[in-house]
């Protein structure tokens, strides 16, 4: 199957069995997540990965009641940094001149000229941004979890605030921004059976030849 | 070749050959797209696709001068919608419950407790939200290209309020978020060298059992 079949067979599973995600079908899926591309490879956020039972229960009335939290295998949230600094950017670069054998400080005017582009940008601009990245990872994730027949729910519906909390996020300088639920479908779904439905592609599409 | 595969051969491509994607390909990357999921399956945005030099040369200076633009086999430009509205949510329901052939109407419940929670966020919010689910098409994109051996760049670096008026968006209620440059890499491309950094997975996934 290729990654379109895989995209058809895919959709916003609301009713999870019980049965667990093994965890080298989760790793491929973070693994995925991790190789996103994004904006100067700063990749401003993190994934955490929660299987406690416990929890899940906590986070349920942040999610409105939607239950499927509680009955997935695994609840991924994705948490994107609060805001970019010149030492974030720094720290990020020091590792890919490491990783790539650079001479120290070789990326030092990129860092200086991508700090004075966003620097004036303001810390809401910045957040954004961020986040924009995570979802980019969200959606190779999202690939990734139906090419492994793992069904995935994303979930932008829970008050994030509440979330942060719980997570204890703010004292890492993160912000929750979605939700991916793993697990396997009930046959029972009542969503299983509906037709997948997409904006036709000429509304979709605008070609400029 | 799996995902992760297609992920680790993929990089941002910063030179690009003449040679032109065949029309299949590109048609299969847009289909990856528009096959992805967002919130509340809105799809509050469209792809623009650009094969017009004299249009990639105007598009140029908009990009800092980044020649890939120019040199770039086709440039998508992913347009999100500038605000959501009760009427948009009803057109696109509509749409879903004529081809799942439900009763007329049988999304009005939804369409009503959806735009009353957008509603008081402000347009600020609800542009940032429909930006973000161009993001998740992007992604989807992204590992798309990587299946069918087409080199992908994604590009933020631009002025959207100068683009968006060249391509008039503002009079299709779009504002242009992110580009996809597609191509075939020259081998002399100096990134194409450079090993792949990602941030360690020890710091890119906190477990919580």
């Amino acid at each position: 199957m290729n990654l379109i079949d895989n995209l058809n067979w895919r959709y916003a599973t609301k009713k999870y069995t019980n049965k667990i995600v093994p965890q080298e079908k989760v790793d491929y899926i973070l693994n995925a997540a991790r190789l996103a591309p994004s904006s100067s490879g700063l990749q401003p956020f993190q994934i955490l990965v929660i299987t406690n039972k416990e929890l899940q229960e906590k986070i349920l009335p942040i999610t409105f009641n939607q239950n499927i939290i509680t009955v997935a295998s695994h609840v991924l949230v994705f948490a994107s940094w609060e805001d970019y600094s010149l030492d974030k950017i720094e720290s990020v670069f020091a590792h890919t001149v490491a990783e790539r054998g650079m001479p120290e400080g070789a990326m030092d005017a990129y860092k200086t000229r991508l700090w004075d582009m966003y620097e004036p940008r303001g810390t809401e601009w910045r957040a954004n941004h961020a986040a924009r990245q995570a979802y980019i990872s969200l959606g190779i994730a999202i690939a990734a979890a139906a090419e492994q027949k793992v069904d995935a729910t994303p979930m932008e519906g829970f008050i994030p605030s509440q979330l942060d909390e719980l997570l204890s996020l703010k004292e890492k300088g993160l912000k929750s921004q979605v939700i991916l639920t793993l697990g396997y479908r009930d046959e029972n779904d009542w969503l299983l059976k509906m037709k997948k439905v997409r904006t036709p592609k000429e509304a979709f599409i605008t070609e400029m030849n």
